[in-house]
C-alpha cells in the first residue's frame, strides 16, 4: 500500500488537521470527540444542519462545512460510522436554539448512531429531526445497508438544504425539503479499480485487468454486475438508464414524530423521471478518476437526458463523494423545481463547493 | 488499460465536448483547429490571456478559461504540444484589439510553437508577447525540456495575471507581472504510481510496489530520485525543503522585444525564499490522489513554512495541474506582495477555479 499518509491510525486526524489549517476562515475541527464545524457557529436564528459518516468520501462531509451548506460534520474512521458522542457534541456546539437537522446516509451504523444522538440531544433540550438519504438504485440491501444506500443525492441535499437554512427555513420545513430532495434524487456508480482502506492495507475487492463493476457502493460494496470493460458511452448508458428507468421504489424510513414524541416508520415512494422533468446532473468521480474522463461521461449523459426529454438545468462534474483512490464514476440525477434551483444558486463557501462567495 | 474513454483517438475531443456542454455559460470550444475560449470573447478593452499545452493535465488549461483567468486555451493531444494554427486561431478569436499574452510552460514543443504562433499573429497585426514559466526545481533539463520544466506556478500565474487583465492592465504590464510570478514561484512533485497515456495503453514508467519517484514531471518524466515509500511527512519535507532551500537559479528565456522587433534572450535569476516572505501555497494532486491525503501533506507543509518563517497567506489544496490518473502530489510556493494577493482574491469564474462569482 502506497499512500500519502503517515500511519493508518493517524490518517483521519492528520487530514482533518490539514483541512483546518487550510481553511481557518471557513471551519474549525474539534477532537475527542471529532467533528468539523463552521468557524462562525452557532449562527444566530438559523437551524443547524449536521451530517457525517465514515471518512474516505472526501470532500463529503467535512469539506461541505461552511456558509450555505453544513454547520457541522462528524467523520468516523475510514468507512466506519461516527459515534453518537460526536454527533451530540457537534449538535451542542452549532445549535443556535433553532434546532438541528441530521442528514443521514442510509447505512445501518449511521442510521442507528444518528438516531441515538438525536435522542441524547433531545434529552438535553435540543430539537432534532433526522432525514435519511437512500438514493442508490443499484441494489436493495447491501453489505452495510437495509434498503438502498445513500450516495450522490446527499451532496445535492446538503447544498440545497444548507441554502434553505441560511434563508431562515424552520426545522420542520427543512426536514420536509430534505425528504423531497431524497424522493427526487437517484444515483448509480461503477468502478474501474478497487480502493484500499489504510487500516487493512490491501484492496477491498479484486477486479481483473479488463473488468469493471457496475453498481458499486462507495465503500467498494458489490454492485449489480461485474463485466468486461466497455467504452465510456456504454458505461454511461448503463448507469443513466438504470437511474432514469428505475420503477417507483417504496421504502420505509424512520423519522421522529414530534407530536407523538417517538420514532415512527414513514412509507415513501418515489416517482420515475419523465419527459419534461428538469434535473440537476452530477457526474462524480470516485476519487482516482481524472476530470477529463468525467467530462467524457458528462457528454454522453447530456445526450441521453436530451433523448429522454430531461432538461439538465445545473450540473456538477468532479470529485464530491468518493471512495478513497477508487477509479470510477457515479451519476446522480435530481428532479428539481424552481425552489430547489434557486436554493442551488445561493452562495456557498466551503472547501468542496464554492460560488458567489 | 481501463479508462472512462471510448477510444484513445477521440478522448481529447469528447472530453472537450463534455466540458462545453457542462459550462455553456463560461466557455465554448472550437474544433479544427481546437481551442477553448471564453463564452463572451472578445472582451472589449481587455488584453487576452492565452495558454495551452498537451492534454492530460486537467483542469489546466481548458478548465481555467473564463472570467478572471484565461481568454483561451489550446489543448494538444495527451502530453503533446498544441500546434501554431490552434494558437493563431485562438488569438484571432479572443483578441479585442488590446493584444494577447501567451503564458507558456517550458517544454521545447510548447515554447517553439507558441513562438511561431506569435510571429504569425504579429504578421496579421495582433500584438503578442510570450512569457515562459519554468518553476520546477526538481531537475535542470529533462525529457521534453531545456532548463527547468513549467509546472504548478502556471496555475497561480494564470489566476493572478487573468485578474490583472480583467482590471485593465496593458499588455506590457501583464507580461512583466507574469515574469514576476515566475521569478517568485517554485514547485516540486512526486509520484506514487505512474500514469497511462491512452494512445500507448501501458504505464509510462514502472514503480515497484514500495517505490516512489521524487521530482517527477507532469508527463511522468524521471525526477531526482527513486526511493522506498516513506511517510507523508517525510515526503512533504523532501519536497518543501527542495523548494525553499533551492539556491538562486539563473536561466535564459526568449521573449519578444517590441522595440527591436525581434526575439531576444533574457537572463533571469530568482531569489531563494527567506524568513518573512509571504507565500501562496498549493498542494496539488497529480490526478489520482484523494483530497484527504493532500490535506495530510498540507498539514506538514504548513508546519515547515512556519518553522522557516514563511507566512502562508492563501492556499489551494486539490487537483489543478495533473498527470492523468497518476497518484502523487506537487507542492508550489509563490512569494507574493500586496498586489499579487489582491489579484488572487479577485473574482474568478472557470470550471476549475471559482469564487466571488
Amino acid at each position: 500500500m502506497k499512500k500519502l499518509i503517515n500511519k493508518p491510525e493517524t490518517f483521519v486526524r492528520e487530514s482533518l488537521e490539514g483541512m483546518a489549517l487550510a481553511h481557518p476562515d471557513i471551519l474549525k475541527v474539534h477532537f475527542d470527540p471529532t467533528f468539523v464545524y463552521r468557524a462562525d457557529a452557532p449562527v444566530k436564528g438559523k437551524v443547524a444542519i449536521i451530517s457525517g459518516g465514515g471518512s474516505g468520501h472526501e470532500p463529503l462531509h467535512g469539506g461541505f462545512v461552511g456558509k450555505g451548506m453544513l454547520d457541522a460534520a462528524c467523520p468516523g474512521e475510514v468507512f466506519t460510522s461516527p459515534t453518537p458522542d460526536q454527533m451530540l457534541e457537534a449538535a451542542k456546539t452549532v445549535n443556535s436554539g433553532e434546532g438541528v437537522l441530521f442528514i443521514v446516509k442510509n447505512y445501518s451504523g449511521d442510521v442507528m448512531n444518528f438516531e441515538m444522538a438525536a435522542d441524547l440531544a433531545r434529552a438535553e433540550g435540543i430539537r432534532v429531526l433526522n432525514i435519511i438519504i437512500d438514493d442508490d438504485v443499484a441494489v436493495k440491501d447491501s453489505l452495510y445497508t437495509q434498503g438502498r444506500r445513500g450516495t450522490g443525492t446527499t451532496v445535492l441535499a446538503e447544498k440545497i438544504v444548507g441554502a434553505a437554512a441560511e434563508r431562515g427555513y424552520d426545522l420542520r420545513r427543512l426536514a420536509d425539503l430534505t425528504r423531497k430532495v431524497n424522493m427526487n434524487g437517484r444515483s448509480m456508480g461503477m468502478a474501474l479499480t478497487s480502493c484500499t482502506v489504510p487500516a487493512k492495507g490491501t484492496p477491498t475487492f479484486d477486479l481483473g485487468e479488463d473488468e469493471i463493476e457496475i453498481g458499486i457502493g462507495i465503500h467498494g460494496e458489490p454492485g449489480r454486475e461485474r463485466m468486461k470493460w466497455r467504452p465510456a458511452d456504454e458505461i454511461t448508458e448503463l448507469l443513466a438508464l438504470s437511474i432514469i428507468e428505475d420503477p417507483p421504489y417504496t421504502r420505509t424510513l424512520r423519522e421522529f414524530d414530534e407530536e407523538k414524541g417517538e420514532w415512527v416508520e414513514v412509507e415513501l415512494t418515489d416517482e420515475p423521471f419523465k419527459a419534461g422533468d428538469r434535473v440537476i446532473a452530477m457526474v462524480n468521480g470516485m476519487g482516482g478518476t481524472p476530470i477529463a474522463e468525467l467530462y467524457v461521461v458528462y457528454r454522453k449523459l447530456a445526450q441521453i437526458c436530451e433523448d429522454k426529454g430531461l432538461t439538465i438545468v445545473r450540473n456538477l462534474v468532479g470529485n464530491y463523494i468518493t471512495s478513497l483512490e477508487m477509479q470510477g464514476v457515479m451519476i446522480t440525477l435530481l428532479r428539481v423545481d424552481d425552489e430547489m434551483v434557486e436554493l442551488w444558486d445561493d452562495p456557498v463557501l466551503t472547501p468542496g463547493l464554492r460560488w458567489k462567495a
